[in-house]
């Protein structure tokens, strides 16, 4: 089951930005039918997103003016991966210093490429639970604010056009999928020493 | 009820890179609380996919390979938005290019941010049914193979990781929200003389 009749082989790789958030390549590619293309893409580090559940069954969302968009949008907590950082610990980090929870229950529910054509950005899913307030860190320029939702809110919505954020929509699904059985988690528990 | 606290507003922009596919911006811009920012994106003309509804119960949907992610992905048909091109007349175009399929029927279901923190990307999520073959016409550098698959196998995929593509798990969502009655659609007729 060989894809020999789809896949590209890179013939060299220029660095075209080198931008204080952006980093933009173009590759000079091979194409399988012995043509050559060029493929212009930003390298990303990859992120994660987190469903946090409340005890009371709403969950832990975040209001957030996206610029690109020129409007404020709904989200999950989510955040991109450091350097050598292990991905769950992103995910309590990134949870922790947007919204102050912590939690004592995790699970990885799945990745999502939000980008395919253009960057090579993947994001994990993943849930939380057990949560308990601690202190909020936001990074300098970020300006979150933070709110609890009823699931079926979320999905009225979405419904409504009012939910497009695509790793939210897609952690939304997740949520209702895992609630319903269609799609189980598999919970470890976390002390509170893993955590910062 | 003000967003202020959470709105920022350009100050200047400068265009980083105007690459053969890439055009990004960086913008200087005020933060809520009076200080300043740089924000770096991508300017993206907008794109749509398309979900296509066989009278068998299946749906096209394609296996591309994705440079960027080094990987050969599942995805439902999706393509750019033409300038000044009306969305609908978009989808049809993309599904006819990249599938040969045309449809009688179209109804739009909604619209997803895939990357809000560095594009402007939009992608307008459209329903295809009525489906029957004409010629297909691909782009050039662009291999693409078609299959049709059951829904149920989609969601097995998806829950396996073997579905990471969000614009396409979104689409799912979708596909599966319509046909419980939960999100309904509402169908348009096109003629033959609208498609090409």
């Amino acid at each position: 089951m060989s894809d020999a009749h789809l896949v590209e082989t890179r013939l060299s790789s220029e660095q075209l930005l080198r931008g204080n958030f952006l980093d933009v390549r173009r590759d000079h590619v091979s194409l399988p039918d012995g043509g050559q293309a060029t493929r212009e893409y930003v390298v990303h580090p990859g992120a994660v997103v987190i469903v946090p559940l409340l005890d009371d069954g709403r969950v832990i969302v975040e209001r957030q003016y996206r610029y690109p968009l020129q409007q404020v949008i709904l989200e999950f907590p989510a955040g991109k991966i450091d350097p050598g950082e292990n991905h769950r610990d992103c995910a309590m980090r990134e949870l922790a210093e947007e919204t102050g929870y912590r939690a004592r229950q995790w699970a990885y529910a799945g990745v999502l490429h939000p980008t395919a054509a253009y960057s090579t950005e993947f994001i994990e899913i993943w849930f939380a639970r057990g949560l308990y307030l601690g202190e909020r860190h936001l990074d300098d320029g970020e300006f979150i604010e933070v709110l609890a939702q009823e699931p079926a809110a979320l999905d009225a919505a979405a419904a409504r056009g009012e939910l497009t954020d695509a790793k939210s929509l897609i952690a939304l699904m997740w949520l209702q999928k895992s609630q319903s059985g269609q799609w189980p988690l598999s919970w470890v528990d976390v002390t509170e020493a893993e955590q910062r």
